[in-house]
């Protein structure tokens, strides 16, 4: 297995930070910001256009991400690493960490991994991405600046040969507030056909990062879910984050004026 | 300000972790375990008589950990650094992690911390004691162990001049399953005066480790309190490792036999 060449890839698999010192109460993470399968991994047996696809990363969604830290001054933190070779969203004794299958696709690099694999993946790619975010959190409360975390994700538009008709979901754990204030204010804002809890829920288990980085800290949290159609270029994701900019910022008004100001 | 010179000392203030591969399902816990005052902070002000007590530290609890460590191989994750440095039980804008004040004793070299202080203790002291007792748990999981996490405290007899006559407190948070396991067997087993959230339980903020290590990864965990007259030299602590032994052990196969066994 050769690993994906691609320019600007770090070289390492720590989380990365961008702006952590910006004004927002809000930072944003991104856990599928990549596609990169670097060595000792390789391309786990995928064809170019898998490892391209969705299945690899949140198409979209880390120029999203990037374009509302412009926008709101807000802290990013980002995985530098595919999903499939670990997913940062996902804790390593759920099945979807090292997932065997995605949608459709077998991942054959995945099938039958030996403990020691799965502990050295989470070694290399869970454990330096969790301390990243924790260590830009766990600053920010030391210094007693008002914190929500807002993860960025991206959906395929087309799920099992089945349309999917929702172009912005906003997904919430335990602690619904900020979830429910977003989507207030995008309803209001934006022509964006909304969702609550969809495309998925955290019935779907993809709340790991909001259950684990905000809720035991008592922080505003909400998971934001776009259509990858809708970001499917640099334009598009620009246009998309002048949209989502606005409805963030109201939506932290609403729940804390003060801190979102 | 002078650092407490103390023979081993490790020179570093990441959590220490001992035994990680042990057999047991139990990783145990001792976020109280040192007094020791390195550089840069010296000795906070305090006198001699103040950083041996109990404000510094929970006397005996790493003693009890390791006799509890070596009868059920347990792995053991302890704090380098003395709680009135920072806290590890504690959130970083929670009013205790470097506290201003414990029990009647005003900590001097805690009065008006900067906030580029406090976001340096937290870096210096509770992240890589986080970073530590998560990787050893993540690697657990990724291994596909069965997990529980025990922290062990001790208490003083005596508060605001008050005696407190409960023996051994086993406290909850969210999950109460583990603790009332180990509540049964201690009042089965041992002729401990026992008492269920005493003398503190998870109103009092004491359970910060369960409900950022625990609890979002669906772990058994409780917080196991020992009044500190019980074990206050090593052949105390060997003699309530010896009677507590078996009591987790019992209590961790009362709720998942195979786990236990």
């Amino acid at each position: 297995m050769t690993a994906l060449a691609e320019p600007g890839f770090p070289g390492g698999f720590s989380g990365l930070v961008e702006n952590e010192s910006g004004a927002s109460p809000i930072v944003l993470v991104c856990e599928h910001a990549s596609r990169m399968m670097p060595a000792p991994w390789g391309d786990l047996g995928l064809s170019e256009d898998q490892r391209r696809a969705h299945i690899a990363w949140d198409p979209g969604a880390l120029g999203l991400a990037r374009g509302l830290s412009a926008r709101l001054d807000a802290a990013l933190v980002h995985a530098p690493v595919s999903r499939l070779i670990y997913d940062c969203n996902r804790a390593p004794d759920q099945a979807g960490a090292m997932a065997v299958r995605s949608e459709v696709h077998v991942i054959p690099g995945n099938q039958n991994l030996s403990a020691e694999e799965r502990a050295a993946r989470t070694e290399a790619v869970y454990l330096p991405f969790q301390a990243a975010l924790h260590g830009v959190l766990m600053r920010r409360l030391a210094r007693g600046r008002a914190t929500a975390v807002v993860t960025i994700h991206s959906f395929t538009p087309v799920w099992h040969g089945q349309p999917r008709a929702v172009e912005f979901g906003v997904i919430h754990d335990a602690d619904d507030r900020l979830a429910r204030a977003i989507l207030a204010e995008a309803q209001a804002q934006t022509g964006l056909h909304c969702g609550l809890n969809e495309p998925y829920s955290a019935a779907d288990d993809v709340t790991h990062t909001l259950r684990v980085q905000a809720t035991p800290y008592g922080l505003l949290n909400a998971m934001l879910e776009i259509r990858n159609d809708l970001i499917a270029d640099a334009a598009a994701e620009a246009a998309m984050a002048e949209r989502l900019a606005p409805v963030l910022r109201a939506a932290l008004h609403s729940l804390s004026p003060a801190a979102a100001a």
